[in-house]
């Protein structure tokens, strides 16, 4: 499993950070799935390794600009490329009807469908052969969503020994099984793949948390997780400073979850502008890191435009090389 | 007068050009105005001079996406710097439904006015203290203006040998004139700064054209520009290969128009994403430009985001170092 930032900045842009948005494969780029559209997130991916016909679903944590104005664009565009696979949006209604208001009065159309999906609808659930995703309902001035997203259909381990014990000797039957299928054998019997085969290893999750005030509200999400991509807009002090209005985490409060839901990955983004990237200038994103440093004990990483991750099926955590 | 392009790409973004948006202030950055506002017109004006605080109008030449899909970012973000000045936007009125609908679905609101012009009316015309604004009909697959920008308020010449003639010797009146007040003077006498002062030179005139198929609709407009800033897709060969749908112009179109017009300088924009704009790749920008040149002999000039133009009091248009 990869994911790449395709921006980390909450509310504006800046110019090393655009606003949110986050491209998650099951192998790489290809199919992939996006998290959040804020604008420019379709320049963004000129300069990534996914392209807008790979694309399988949109997920959308909340309506916030910074979150869903890159939509008209990116789907518009895709049109323009000529998709006609169609493709899922998952999302809260209202983004539905800025869809369909951009397209309207824009003398646009879509060249592909473009099937709307209630992420607010009671028990919802998303899955293809990859994934099944579901939604945990977070608190902030508006619904808003994290996506649990759980590997699905793991590679199967055949009991070659339980195998040879019922006289199954090696053959096509046995590669059927691996993949999951049942066989009718010669002699009449109806093997089922999961008598013969086991699944050695527990399933990656990695959850991809919105606008958040209270990241207890993961606490359940977390358990068998892996990673936990979640906002910190600020330091504990800045937080303090603007007040609980805008309904956002800081560094401190997301560490300190983390800790205790003993979670081994974390990864802060969605930071407000006012930090600054580079070696000088403050504040500083390197205020952020410290902070929650202070607090978490696991591997910590803060999300940069175009850096990408591997979650690899030991559950191992890396940071690929910046492709930006 | 300098303007700034900060998109010439047509249709959809690529990596060195953005869609359309052009930036053009009557001395520099402050105040200035907005012709059409693609996707991340917002990112661009990072990496440029000018500022959303500084905006005072917006002029939408038509309703296509790639004109006006940065607007909710662009109004967002004015607004979360604490824009308080009010804004026109001038637009068809369909854009006012997208913004609405926009800002109703993600939750925003706007911390000014904006005030929407309809640029469609009959006899439309806009100004303020430096520019007068009129809009031609353009004929492209929707309603489609060219904003035609001509300089206002120029600055006056003292009369002074009618002045002297007349017993009105210098002093703070001479002064008033010179503004355009009319000054009353102790004896009683009315001076009207119209009879005592006169406006040695013609105003700056400049043409920003939306997507057009017919040049020839510009031909009274331009009597008296300097400058046509004209969208010029496609070389003529991809134009008859793609057909008259898209209702766009050819490079040769364009020039052969501005040669019958005698425009003194032309100013392309609007590339198709299929030209490269390296020294390699093909098919090439340079092929526009080669195109244009074998029809019109003035002052050719394609444009490139973050390249700024200044227009002189004496109708000589510079190129200026590119800022982006």
């Amino acid at each position: 499993m990869e994911f790449t930032f395709l921006g980390s900045s909450a509310g504006t842009p800046t110019r090393s950070r655009n606003v949110t948005a986050l491209a998650l494969g099951p192998r790489g780029p290809k199919p992939w799935y996006l998290v959040d559209c804020g604008e420019a997130t379709q320049h963004q991916l000129l300069r990534s390794r996914y392209s807008v016909m790979q694309l399988k679903a949109i997920f959308i944590t909340h309506i916030h600009g910074d979150h869903i104005f890159g939509l008209p664009g990116l789907l518009t565009s895709a049109s323009m490329l000529g998709r006609e696979e169609p493709l899922d949006l998952i999302a809260p209604p209202q983004v539905g009807r800025f869809i369909q208001a951009a397209i309207e009065n824009s003398d646009s159309s879509l060249s592909f469908s473009l099937n709307l999906i209630n992420s607010e609808a009671e028990g919802f659930q998303w899955q293809d052969e990859y994934f099944s995703v579901t939604a945990v309902p977070l608190s902030h001035r508006v619904p808003c969503r994290a996506f649990v997203f759980t590997e699905r259909n793991l590679e199967r381990q055949l009991q070659q020994d339980k195998l040879r014990a019922n006289g199954i000797e090696a053959g096509p039957e046995w590669g059927d099984l691996q993949k999951g299928k049942d066989v009718q054998l010669a002699d009449g019997r109806l093997l089922k793949a999961d008598d013969y085969t086991c699944i050695p290893r527990a399933p990656r999750k990695l959850i991809v948390a919105g606008d958040n005030d209270t990241p207890d509200l993961l606490a359940d999400a977390c358990q068998g997780a892996q990673v936990l991509v979640h906002e910190a807009t600020y330091t504990q002090d800045v937080a303090e400073r603007v007040g609980p209005w805008p309904q956002h985490s800081s560094a401190e409060q997301v560490a300190r979850f983390a800790r205790q839901a003993q979670l081994p990955n974390l990864v802060l983004t969605h930071f407000s502008s006012r930090y600054q990237s580079g070696t000088e200038g403050t504040p500083n994103i390197n205020q952020l890191a410290a902070e929650a440093l202070r607090h978490y004990k696991g591997q910590l990483f803060l999300a940069r435009d175009f850096d990408t991750y591997r979650l690899e099926k030991d559950f191992t955590l890396h940071r690929l090389e910046n492709s930006g």
